[in-house]
């Protein structure tokens, strides 16, 4: 399938929190910087989600805010 | 000011396409990838975003969503 | 590429509204209800939305508001 | 209230999975598709979110996003 | 309809600027404080929004980040 | 660092409520309304919240719904 979501970052699997419902699992981004994804927990267990694991962060572009300096 | 925001991404700005009340700006990532902000148009003129520009791009962890193949 | 989207409604689109670098959407969901989404006019483009095209809505659970009468 | 809200599905609780601070509520939709919510505890308590219950699902179109095979 | 949704700020329409298919929306809020919104056009068509419409801004508590000096 | 955010809303933390790998924090705005927001659990130990500190709320203008009577 291919989506309209602007924002298809690869990398891979750091860090997997699970709560009671919700999943917090952090990213390594190829070419260094990292991505936190808070997702529900079914869905990090159907993934099959652990460390070393290589994923696709995604984010629509109407979720991302610029900031400067 | 210190955000909760978990993904603030460095980068510059490579592109800015305005459009009526509406900006999107594409941002090449520190590391090689890129994002896509849609943003208000006045947000992006107070930022005076341009091509060539730092800027770090944040996103709300539960923004983000995960994918494998 | 699967994803930790829970929400994947499939439909057909029905209405296309392009805009200055923003799209608006209708989806006819297959079921009867109807679902719009905002995307970039770039997305709408390199998928090729148009009328009567087979699409899938996605939406991240924590996007979702439930209301009761 | 009328709300700007372009989304508004109607259905039925089919599942409550109340976790420590936030539920994920899951909604079978009129028409046969689903879809997941994660709200916060406090609001799926306030509104006595149980099975059988007639609920509207309510998304903004910006956080819509489409897919094409 | 009751909603989940956690956060509902009253105040007046303060300004409306539209665009090719979304509309910015900016709210002064009861207590002095103001919220923007960018909603699609046919959203704030239909609500009939003008300078000094009372109205009441939605959002869920996801969507809220928080900053500390 | 300044934010393309449009919403920047000053209060002061009147509850915070921890959970598994959530946090839900309530903060009261200057003006008088209150604002609910669902953050990760780092991100609230890491910011130290805790009743009574002065915060500012912070969302995208693209998040917020507008009702009216």
């Amino acid at each position: 399938m291919r989506l309209s979501t602007r924002n298809q970052l690869t990398g891979t699997v750091s860090a997997v929190q699970p709560g009671a419902v919700m999943t917090v699992v952090t990213v390594q981004l190829d070419g260094g910087q990292s991505v936190v994804a808070s997702i529900t927990k079914d869905a990090a267990e159907e993934l099959e989600l652990e460390v070393g694991k290589p994923v696709t962060a995604l984010v629509k572009s109407t979720e991302v805010m610029l900031g400067v300096e």
